[in-house]
């Protein structure tokens, strides 16, 4: 079952709420099931990177079934997954802010957050992670 | 000025109002005035390749500051602009579906929707145009 | 519900055998209703081409939800989906031998055939498409 | 002499037998001496990355005439081949999982597995392998 419209719009306005509580501005991306984008806003004075990053991010979460943020020791040199960022030809991200969402039956997607600091795009996407 | 985040919840939001209301399950994108995306819905059983058409077509829409609709007659063969669609390293959509946004100082952003015909595609389309 | 490697296998060795019967030397792709690959087999003396034709009319046969071969007549010059195949970054083919895949509850994925002439693969992948 | 569909699909049939047995849901890809996709097949439950990098593994292990485990060490910062994994248009992986395939005349193709450790992921490959 992929993520509905409905749950993927409460995901996004539980993210945004987040990042203008903390002040900072971040592009947030929702993918479904296959990957594939259902939902995406960016606020205003969010980095134009914050795009491309949050949409990777949630790609990643999804085609790993693992936050970002976990993968990120695995790829550091001499680990496991040494290289992995490069083994699609969609970008993947191994910076922390991308978490698989689930549903009552297991995985139905992914929350990607960018354009603030690794620990704030993890609590943008946690906030937003809490309201599937 | 570009588009505001605002500005294209409001816009997104009339859009699918109007798809819902006309029930054809739709992609809708917004970009601002440099093309980067701003928001994105893909409705429940929308086509997965509205997604990338009406992202190509927001985007579309603001690089020739026309609506895709009026470019198709323009690309077709012998015609003034035939091959425009793959002028460019992202996707061009020269079917209609694909609107400039304007504001007080011109434009600022661009909508495209796809997932239906293109006479219900434009008119989601232009249902958002109206709500900037 | 994604299509079952249960399925895809039935249904890639009924396509098989039916490339075989008819001597018509073919790739076989199955992607899921997300559009990723499940299964893939290259028959000896398959063109190299219809590697990347077959996985390409799977993929466009779910993003449009349509076979391939009916998408053909809509992209022609003057007719409304002119230009549909290069709106997306993956490659879409807009030539007969791709078709849904259906299981009790909707679409589950998609055959994409190539190798052979349009009627060829058409016909193999009908003859997969009838074991799911 | 490149790999024949049937030797690719006895490793194929060899090695999700090993991947059932040790409970690992894969992804596995055999490419001919050209590097070329012969066959393909993801398990019900594997990671979708699992698709991209089985596919990657098997490209770079024949690219290289080397398995991919062996080209781990030689990427890392300072050593002799650091960077290899960026220097294709196709993703390669620098990570275990990807072996050559021999025949009586030499390398035939390559086999690639993704989804479970990097352990994993060789012992179902070598499983596949002994089946050439």
């Amino acid at each position: 079952m992929p993520i509905t419209l409905d749950v993927a719009r409460r995901v996004l306005d539980a993210a945004v709420a987040e990042a203008e509580r903390i002040d900072s501005p971040s592009s947030i991306a929702i993918v479904d099931d296959g990957r594939n984008l259902v939902a995406f806003m960016r606020m205003d004075g969010a980095l134009l990177a914050s795009i491309e990053i949050s949409i990777a991010k949630a790609y990643t979460a999804r085609s790993m079934n693992m936050s970002t943020g976990d993968i990120t020791p695995l790829v550091q040199p001499g680990q496991p997954l040494y290289g992995l960022e490069t083994t699609h030809r969609q970008p993947l991200v191994v910076i922390g802010g991308g978490f698989p969402l689930s549903g009552r039956d297991g995985i139905v997607g992914a929350i990607g957050v960018a354009g603030g600091s690794v620990e704030q795009d993890e609590q943008i996407a946690l906030a937003g992670q809490k309201a599937t």
